[in-house]
């Protein structure tokens, strides 16, 4: 039996989404409580990830995947985890899955936000999810770029140049800036797929721009001759975070996650 | 020479913003970092609040005044504070304010934030600052009732018994839900005056009301008969924030607040 849950963590103590010997990782610290769950003789369940997020990156919809041969109760399976679970991880939900679901190949979209605090001083109560930055951006300007993105193009200039090969093509479906006011921006990207560290090197390019030490033309000049040194710095890891993994509709993953309290309800109205 | 100061804290690791020997405490900390910029002969400068805020309690908008007598540059002084302040404290502005400006007593308005994250699931990412309730809520009840709150009242049914003396009239002049979506839920409220705990026992109401432990009813009965034991339980601090404290217009207090690069930018311009 395949089981989906979907993941929230605070990036902050972890490095990184995936297992590493000797470091604090997301995948370690879930294994270890699914492990203890299901009494396993090794004290671990293996998981598999939608993908990695570097060292210091949220997540508010991480999706994984394990395997498990016996009933469970998956209000049950929940709760338990989130009692063993150290408290800058969490699950939000879980649903048994076909066995061809996996929660890597079968994704088709996943959007982060990248969050911004743009304010002469420092924040005291949004420092580990908001990138600080005390200097005027030009909004209008970052904000007209932004949809620049929009639609398929090799994101080869905004990869990071250690990464692993494969394709650099993506379709990028949203890609726009939000001023929520005091001082507070986010820049929201969905894709069916991204390059290493894209997120983060189209928000450093923008930053720039946006802050007039690169040429407006920097951001599509990057694009287009698909070269690293043409866009702006990684910005850092904690503005990011992965909001959600899209699945085919199929599927219905998460769709009916709810209170316990209304499940209880809808029993006694089916009993009267 | 009187100085107003922004202040934002998260109130978390804090026993509260007043000074009390032993513990660690919002005032402790800013007295001690404002006595080593100011270079006192004491390592301390004494620093006066707008009102005192719960072990656990944020603060975005709280201010407090001090004296010194020698000319002050306040931007160096806001960045000086940032930086010898640890993270969970920090100053966002700074004004020279005329001698009968008094931090407490010349404010007319303060305005709080209740945040609660209203999911089945606890949160990783929100735990600081929301207080987490797995059940379902009946909000548009909760938000009927709370602009019942509105208007001139005798709030000692919402005060906590060991309190100190004084009137418990206030005049609430915002009390609202807002309803931002992915079960994040904030209470606001604005008032002129505010009795010990008065926020967290209506939030606690208002809560047992939408959950229906308490009759639609007891909010009302609470207000009328001033009896604490009508009202619910007080909510747990660390969903409250202080948002806001006003002053007479008059003062201007906080209006001018701005990036350095504009205030250059100005210069530059009346140069030309």
């Amino acid at each position: 039996m395949r089981i989906a849950l979907k993941i929230e963590y605070m990036g902050t103590r972890f490095c990184g989404s995936q297992f590493q010997v000797g470091v604090r990782t997301v995948q370690d610290e879930l294994e270890k409580a699914l492990g203890t769950f299901l009494r396993s003789p090794t004290g671990r369940a293996k998981v598999i990830f939608s993908g990695r997020t570097d060292t210091g990156v949220h997540a508010r919809g991480q999706v994984v995947h394990f395997d498990f041969d016996e009933p469970l109760d998956l209000w049950r399976l929940c709760w338990a985890l989130n009692g063993i679970l150290p408290e800058d991880v969490s699950v939000q939900a879980a649903q048994v899955m076909p066995d061809e679901f996996h929660s890597r190949f079968s994704a088709i979209k996943r959007t982060y936000a990248y969050r911004i605090l743009n304010q002469p001083q420092r924040s005291a109560l949004f420092k580990q999810t908001h990138h600080f930055l005390p200097l005027k951006l030009n909004l209008p300007l970052m904000a007209e770029l932004a949809a620049q993105i929009l639609g398929t193009h090799d994101f080869s200039g905004f990869k990071s140049s250690n990464s692993d090969t494969g394709t650099a093509v993506c379709r990028v479906e949203r890609s726009e800036i939000l001023n929520l006011g005091e001082g507070k921006l986010e820049f929201w990207i969905s894709a069916n797929h991204f390059v290493y560290n894209m997120v983060r090197i189209i928000v450093g390019t923008l930053i720039d721009i946006g802050l007039g030490k690169l040429p407006t033309s920097s951001l599509g000049e990057a694009l287009h001759d698909r070269q690293r040194r043409k866009a702006g710095p990684t910005a850092p890891p904690w503005g990011l975070c992965l909001e959600q993994v899209e699945y085919p509709d199929s599927y219905q993953l998460f769709e009916s996650a709810s209170f316990q309290e209304s499940t209880r309800d809808n029993q006694e109205i089916d009993r009267e």
